[in-house]
């Protein structure tokens, strides 16, 4: 076990007092116990996969969906990919004393603004057993003390990935107390730690919206909550439509099941009668069902395009291994509010980039928006009118990524305004202090 | 009235609505609706003085203190002062469209992390009208809507006040709905304004510790608390003691009722002897009541400084005009909490830097804390050691404000960690937005 003590306050008691020593350390420190976790996973891999199994057997017999079980499972690949993600942010910059801004003032008084780190968070998420380790690396690099609360379907796992993260860590050098899980995947210790307000900093929820529900019932420590991403691309009247098409395929079919992929497609009116049809073949050949509003049925309709009403599980390949047939089906008013995380799209046409900002501020999540087009005041208006936390210009939404945007590495994607919007990296797991200096300075 | 629509809800949606148009302005538009404010508040003096006057009436037959009646009271002046702070909110730079950071990703994609406004802040404040102006030029020049909730004690004065910025800002050219007040100062209306999710951004208390314990009660918007000021100065044994005579009285008399005046002083022993009797001979010539620890006491003794005990009122003057003399009394475990906002001062001796630290870690509020040291080892680990919104070297805790800073004005002082930390400025009021631009970029 990572940790002895009983009580979750007990435990952030610890992780608090951890954090003092852990705020002062040189990163040379931290990256050694960084990697020193990166060995001991892959030395200690028959552990953790003894560990597993227990998880596995148990999920079985509880009947867990494959899917499920997939996310639960561990074998000595997965645990040498988590070994070599931990390695990946041992290399990145340390955010901890970097010098945001700073200035003499007209009093003399020399001001810096430095990053520290934001002293104890917490991370409860659900079944992938690896988030234990991401979140503890990306944690430690910033200088924080983790308390760590899984679910109980990845009890052994967790305990045993948490214990060798905590005991790598601590004989590296850095003191007790830093990484600990909190024993029990029950609501009531969810309770518990959501109300640390005297130790614990920040809470990062990793998981699906029962999870976020359940903490903003009872949470009093701040929650950066990864919202859902609602995802829209907006094909402008004056759009490449090749690279459209290319786009459009990207956002939709890349990896349909994340928070960046596009969830509904707008076409400008002037494009449609062309693009419409065009984008419903190739969505149909992607295997996407296709929600379309009343415009867009008609424009499939004059196009004359084989249109085939969804079966019920929402097949669309043929049984013979042939093509599939395109799936095209009436939106309705809640389509335009649904992130389906799955082959499936909504699509609308819309008259004007005004009326694209209007549907997107209306039904938008604020994650990823993109307008594809060649016209400068068209971009400069989506860019200026969209309110989201990343909005593109001729590009796929799904660039929306800490590991894209060159931070190495995330715990997450914030859609909130506060403190962190978009990938939440290791700056983000930082706040910042003045550090003010004089010599002998008394306000007059 | 600022505004005829009805409900909170209502209210806040025009100021949504409002918010997006506001996001989108040009900073020499939300300049000139500035100065427009500031000239109608010159103009229409006599309307405000008239329903200043009904406030004050009211307050009278209600009995409120002499000192709640100045706060609330205005003149030709107090306005004229207030027209000149908006004046000067118009001349700082507009943090919106500001670049914070960006770079070309290998991929060839650019993103620009630009800052945008919040969109809408509520500010919840207690008696003083003046706030209902200066909220509303900071809100308004970072491009936010403003939804403004005051106490009934001020009611008069501040609808004349809002709805004099609201009619200058939309006659020159802000949106409908920029300034709203709500109206009812009673806790319903408090609990409803917080828990507008939808359409309210953040919420700013401006008041004392019942209006933030009634808002934590009920908020599900955020909410940055200006927590209180339990401010320490610790005099290190290698600094220079006239120097460090100098900023303590500074630090805690120049203006005691606010959140960066000192409320403990720390001695090291290896000065004690020298610098307590000193300092507290001072302090008792600048009629400050001191609740000194047992070595304070035993230095004072030993120094023979009389010292008187504190009459019921805390009086330390003597009625003949005659310098006061010295009230010491012992400290309880109790006073190393409080924030006196008055003339009085917790003062301990501590045998290190480290005990220094340990000991406002334990008791500070994370405001500001200052080491007077000439040894550049303790300036560092005290630097490095407190977690404190400012940490100063060699200078008084009172230059914690963001006029000092150089950010023009404040709407308060933020002792949280996350979003925003020390002085909330107009860059404080803002979130940004991470821009992409491709040339049909697709991800692998």
């Amino acid at each position: 076990m990572a940790t002895t003590v009983s009580t979750v306050g007990e435990q952030c008691r610890a992780a608090r007092d951890a954090s003092r020593q852990l705020a002062a350390l040189d990163t040379a420190t931290k990256n050694e116990a960084l990697r020193a976790i990166a060995a001991a996973l892959i030395e200690r891999t028959p552990e953790i996969l003894e560990a597993n199994a227990r998880d596995m057997q148990a999920g079985r017999e509880n009947a867990l969906s494959d899917a499920l079980l997939d996310r639960l499972l561990l074998d000595a690949s997965r645990i040498a990919a988590i070994a070599e993600a931990v390695e990946r942010i041992a290399m990145l910059p340390d955010p901890v004393g970097e010098v945001v801004d700073g200035q003499r003032l007209p009093n003399g008084l020399d001001v810096r603004r430095v990053r520290v780190p934001l002293g104890v968070i917490a991370v409860v998420y659900e079944a992938r057993p690896n988030v234990t380790i991401d979140a503890t690396a990306l944690c430690l690099k910033s200088g924080n003390a983790i308390v760590l609360r899984g679910s109980s379907t990845a009890l052994h796992s967790n305990a045993v990935l948490a214990a060798i993260a905590s005991e790598a860590a601590v004989q590296a050098g850095l003191p007790a107390g830093c990484v600990t899980l909190v024993s029990g995947g029950g609501r009531e210790e969810l309770a518990e730690l959501a109300t640390q307000t005297e130790t614990v900093d920040l809470i990062i929820p990793r998981g699906g919206e029962g999870l976020k529900a359940a903490l903003k019932a009872v949470a009093t420590v701040p929650v950066i909550y990864a919202a859902s991403g609602n995802c829209h691309v907006y094909v402008e009247a004056s759009a490449d439509l090749d690279a459209a098409e290319r786009i459009v395929l990207n956002a939709k079919t890349q990896r349909p099941g994340v928070c960046n992929a596009m969830e509904t497609l707008l076409v400008h009116e002037a494009v449609a009668a062309e693009f419409v049809p065009r984008i419903l073949a190739r969505l149909g050949e992607a295997g996407v069902l296709v929600r379309g509003d009343t415009r867009v049925l008609a424009h499939a309709a004059s196009a004359a395009l084989a249109a085939s009403v969804a079966a019920e599980d929402g097949a669309s390949r043929n049984g013979d291994g042939a093509p599939p047939s395109l799936v095209l089906e009436p939106a309705t008013e809640e389509d335009w509010d649904t992130e389906y995380l799955a082959l499936t799209l909504a699509l609308g046409v819309v008259d004007s980039t005004a009326q694209a900002i209007e549907h997107i501020s209306r039904h938008g999540s604020g994650h990823s928006e993109a307008i594809l087009t060649r016209d400068t005041a068209a971009a400069r208006a989506f860019q200026l009118g969209v309110d989201a936390a990343c909005v593109y210009v001729n590009a796929s939404t799904r660039f929306t990524d800490g590991g894209e945007f060159g931070m190495g590495a995330e715990i997450g994607n914030s859609t909130q305004k506060l403190h962190a919007r978009g990938p939440i990296g290791l700056r983000e797991l930082c706040a910042f202090k003045y550090l003010i200096e004089g010599d002998g300075h008394v306000r007059a």
